[in-house]
C-alpha cells in the first residue's frame, strides 16, 4: 500500500507520500512514489504513485523518456501545459494497459495504478490533476482542493478540517505529516521516510524537498505533541450526563 | 454502508451504531442496526449488524425465533454462554448462507454481513466477539477491546489513542460518539441517529440505551468542541523550520 497526498492553496503546492512497497508481507521495501520534473525558472511538475509498482515505474519511465519507439515523443521536460503533462500521463498508462494487460490477466494481477500530477509552467498556472488507471483525469478546484491515492481514509480528516485556499505553505505542510502520521498510526502498508516537498507559486523552482526519517526530530516533536493533545482535547470534552451508575 | 463499535473495559461494555441503510444512491432508510436480548438479572446480550439487510434481518430472526423448521432451536434468550450466542449467529449465517448463497449468486449479490455480540449471563463473565460472513468468530482480548464492522477506517483513530481497560463507561460512550461523529462526516453512507447502548458489567440489564439524533444537544456540543479543538490544537503545532520563502 502506499498513501501520497497533494494539495493547493493560494500560495502553492504542497506534496507528501510515504515510501514504503510490499509485495506480499515478507516482501518490503522502499522506494521514492514522489517524483520531480524541474527546469528551474522555466517549470516545476511533480508526479506522486501508487499502485503496483512495474506499472508506475513504466509509467515514469515514459516520462521521462518517453515513449518507447517514439524519437518524437514528449516527456515531462517537453510538455507546454500541467494539462499536457496529465494527459501524457493518462496516454502512458493506456499504452502499457494496451500491451501489458493481458498478462496480467493471464496471471490474476488487476492492472492498479493512479497518480497525482502538479505543478506550473512558465506561462502558465498551477494546475493539480488526479490521473485515474483507465488514463482519465481530474482536477483540483478551490472547492475541493486536494488529492489523495493509496490508502488514503486515515488521513482524510486532517485535511478536510484545515485546509483552506488560505492556508500558508509551511502550515500546509505540517498538515500533511498530521495526515501521514495518521495513516502509518494504523496501516502497516504505509511507513516513513515521507517524501515532502514545497512550491512556492511562480517561483517555477522547488521551495524545499525534506526525506523526513522516522527519528526526525520534527516530525516526532509533531507527532508526539499532536497524540498527547488529541488526548487531553477528548479528556476536556463535556461527559454525558445519562444515567449510568458508575460505583 | 453501516458503522458499528463495540468496546469492552474493566466496567463494562459500549455499543454504538449509526442506522442508515441504503440500497444505491436514491434508496436511503433508517433501520436499527443494534439488536437486544434482554432478561433483567439474568441475561444482556447485543448483537451489532452490518452488510446486506436482507441477510442481516433473516440472521435476526433467527436468533430471536429460533431456526425455521426446529422447535427446540436455541434463541439468544435461551443460550446458556455468550460464546454459544456468537457461535448460534454464525450457525444462522451458515444455514441462510446453505440455503440463499445460490439465488444470490444468480444475481450478482455477494454474501455480505457481518455482526459483533456482546454481553453477559449470570454466572458467566463478560464477553465480546465478532462473526465473520463465514460464521467463524473472534474474541476481544483486553490487548484489543474492541470491535467495528462496515465502514470502519475514520472512526478508528481515536479508539486507538483513548480505549484502555480502565476507561470509565461515560467516557467510553464520549469515544464512540466522537468515532461515529468521524465517520459520518467523511462517508455520506453513515448517519444519525446513533444508537448507543452502555452496559456495567455483572449488572445483567442496560444501563442505558440512547437514540442520538442529528440535533441532540450533548452530540453536537461534543462534535462542535472537538472541531474546534482540533483546529485549535493544530494551529499550536510547532511550524516546521525548514527554508521556505514566504513573502
Amino acid at each position: 500500500m502506499t498513501y501520497c497526498l497533494a494539495m493547493m492553496m493560494d500560495a502553492g503546492l504542497v506534496f507528501a507520500a510515504d515510501s514504503r512497497t510490499n509485495a506480499g508481507m515478507d516482501s518490503v521495501s522502499t522506494f521514492r512514489k514522489l517524483h520531480v520534473f524541474e527546469t528551474p525558472g522555466e517549470r516545476l511538475l511533480v508526479v506522486l504513485s501508487a499502485g503496483n509498482l512495474a506499472i508506475t515505474q513504466a509509467v515514469m519511465a515514459m516520462l521521462s523518456e518517453g515513449a518507447p519507439d517514439d524519437r518524437d515523443a514528449k516527456t515531462l521536460l517537453t510538455v507546454e501545459t500541467v494539462y499536457d503533462a496529465a494527459r501524457l500521463t493518462g496516454d502512458a498508462l493506456r499504452r502499457l494497459h494496451d500491451r501489458d494487460s493481458k498478462y496480467f490477466s493471464a496471471h490474476d494481477i488487476g492492472f492498479n495504478a493512479s497518480f497525482i500530477v502538479g505543478g506550473q509552467i512558465k506561462g502558465g498556472r498551477m494546475r493539480l490533476f488526479q490521473v485515474y488507471a483507465a488514463g482519465n483525469f481530474i482536477e483540483a478546484t478551490p472547492e475541493t482542493a486536494y488529492f489523495q491515492i493509496g490508502e488514503t481514509k486515515y488521513g482524510k480528516p486532517i485535511i478536510e478540517r484545515v485546509l483552506t485556499p488560505k492556508l500558508d505553505l509551511l502550515s500546509a505542510a505540517k498538515c500533511a505529516l498530521v495526515s501521514l502520521d495518521s495513516t502509518i498510526r494504523s496501516n502497516v502498508s504505509v511507513a516513513p521516510p515521507i517524501d515532502l516537498l514545497v512550491y512556492k507559486r511562480d517561483s517555477l523552482a522547488v521551495s524545499t524537498r525534506q526525506w523526513v526519517k522516522d527519528d526526525d526530530p520534527y516530525f516526532n516533536a509533531v507527532r508526539g505533541k499532536w497524540g498527547a493533545g488529541l488526548r487531553t482535547l477528548f479528556d476536556t470534552l463535556p461527559q454525558p450526563q445519562w444515567a449510568v451508575e458508575v460505583e
